[in-house]
């Protein structure tokens, strides 16, 4: 694979200009741009400039209201409803997190329920954001249905990741962020191309019968589809984020939202679930985090065990430039 | 296996003599054979009688409060702290769940934060009841370190069960409650009782190998440990559940707890943490329970799919007798 080295400036201005010349608001473009630089940074490449040309597409489409304008109210002091116009999650989330920051801080603990909104990035981003004002958070977004349930041969559950953020003072915060599925897409892909067979228990073909081939398992050119990971405890959470992040925010299970869909390569518009909570007030101590803390250095203490987040907050100390697929680069400049 | 008939009555009337005759306050009591006599209705076996040994064993040993007083008090209007006052979990449940299903309906979303509880029963009791009251409920505790994190070799995480329950009118709700081990421990017990094999998976030996031998893997008497369920994502939800139920409510990590253990038998103090949510509220619609029973109805279209929580429900209609093994009613009765 060729390469080209970009500084993280000049990631974010690739990604920017690809976004304002397909019609994005000047706000959206930033604010996108932002969350793509921060994926190549932290060297999570599936969510950095891999996924412009899927933006691009659903501004040019038409999907996404490239001129959106998220709207945020507070329902009650502790619910707060962002209706994102149709625009990318990470200006909804810009409009609505300090928001819930704020009302978690007073109240202990709130939610935000986010609709109409296209998300295509990481969790981590707004769960983390969320730490570093001294919050837990937890978050999940449903989305296209790839995944099979424990039990069943078809594709009704998306990869349905869940995000999950611990605080800690002076340190950066504790953060998972996965998909609810045996295995992430981009894997599947990967081993299909290499020509590589997948272990058992990932994923059944058209026919709902088990295989290792990652080819028939590909839910779009295969037919196939992933199994949750887990088993039926896996698929049991794969569940609850179809109904946190669908009816419980008044929006759509994944297979109900694929109907909706113009199938242009970027994300349909769905519902997000963000929960925070102030573990000073939950806690009742300002000590809260001497506990945790004696967790995360029991866990520390393993040769074979890293921390969830670690390798991402190591690769962000690193403000050096990137390497950067050189044909995706070129893409993205035909796109701009 | 021997067994005697016992009706509902006889069996709530058989625990509460023996948690009685044990010292306990006689509405402790009371609410404790209620939770032990639903357990044996639901065909919940290893909740039921199973377990008056450990109840009646902490109060005898003092370590559970036998004239507990739980004290609930409302921290912000949507924070209510509960002190169970070191008595069993129920009565706690008793004192707080409507207050809790109170401020859920007012303001969306609501939190209990339970401390200095002794939680021997399952989970779903209380995410079941809020979400008989309408509401969407999420439940978890911690307890005894009995599972190797993701990657070590020594005994860190509980079982660390997780309860989920989503109210549907006119219908019974949907509701899960499992370990985050892979394995649950009366079934590890079972199968070295029977001399049979465990799967690759689910345990590790004393020097933290992998092993298939159920003698070898019980952490008690082999001095081995359970791995998570599902790999390294099982392992966060672990985590999160340590952190959810410790430290976030001003209690200790599993590890910690047990340091405090007198190891009589019956559970030990911690924490639990209940959340509370209202679809109503969250949706923005009264007619949010439509594109969840949308989901229901799909799972249920498959043949080999169960929805959660609907074996247990399928029995309650059950009103007759239960078969209980005659072994435990005899020694029950000789503690009463």
């Amino acid at each position: 694979m060729n390469t080209t080295e970009l500084t993280l400036d000049e990631i974010y201005t690739l990604a920017r200009t690809a976004l304002l010349n397909a019609g994005s608001n000047e706000e959206m473009a930033n604010i996108v741009a932002d969350t793509v630089m921060r994926a190549e940074r932290d060297g999570s490449h599936s969510h950095g400039l891999f996924r412009i040309p899927g933006y691009v597409a659903s501004l040019v489409s038409g999907k996404v209201n490239a001129d959106a304008s998220p709207k945020v109210e507070n329902i009650t002091p502790v619910m707060i409803r962002c209706d994102a116009d149709n625009g990318y999650a990470p200006l909804a989330h810009a409009r609505c997190l300090d928001h819930l920051a704020e009302a978690t801080k007073t109240y202990g603990i709130a939610m935000a329920q986010i609709t109409r909104s296209h998300h295509f990035a990481a969790l981590w981003p707004e769960t983390e954001a969320l730490a570093e004002k001294g919050l837990v958070a937890f978050s999940c977004v449903n989305y296209m249905p790839m995944v099979a349930p424990y039990g069943a041969k078809e594709k009704v559950y998306g990869s349905n990741p869940i995000s999950f953020a611990w605080p800690r003072e002076g340190k950066a915060p504790v953060v998972f962020d996965m998909a609810t599925s045996a295995m992430a897409m981009g894997d599947i892909k990967i081993a299909a191309r290499d020509g590589k067979e997948l272990p058992p228990g990932v994923g059944l073909n058209k026919d709902g019968e088990p295989t290792t081939d990652p080819k028939d398992i590909d839910p779009v050119t295969g037919g196939g589809m992933i199994l949750p990971f887990g088993g039926y405890k896996g698929s049991h959470i794969a569940m609850m984020v179809e109904l946190l992040a669908g009816p419980l925010v008044g929006e759509t299970v994944s297979f109900e939202t694929a109907k909706k869909d113009n199938k242009d390569g970027g994300p349909p518009a769905g519902g997000q679930f963000i929960l925070a909570m102030s573990p000073e007030i939950t806690s009742g101590t300002k000590d809260w985090g001497t506990g945790a803390d004696s967790l995360f250095d029991r866990l520390k203490s393993f040769e074979n065990l890293r921390l969830p987040g670690e390798r991402r907050h190591k690769n962000r100390q690193n403000t050096g430039p990137r390497s950067v697929n050189s044909e995706l680069v070129e893409k993205i400049l035909s796109l701009s």
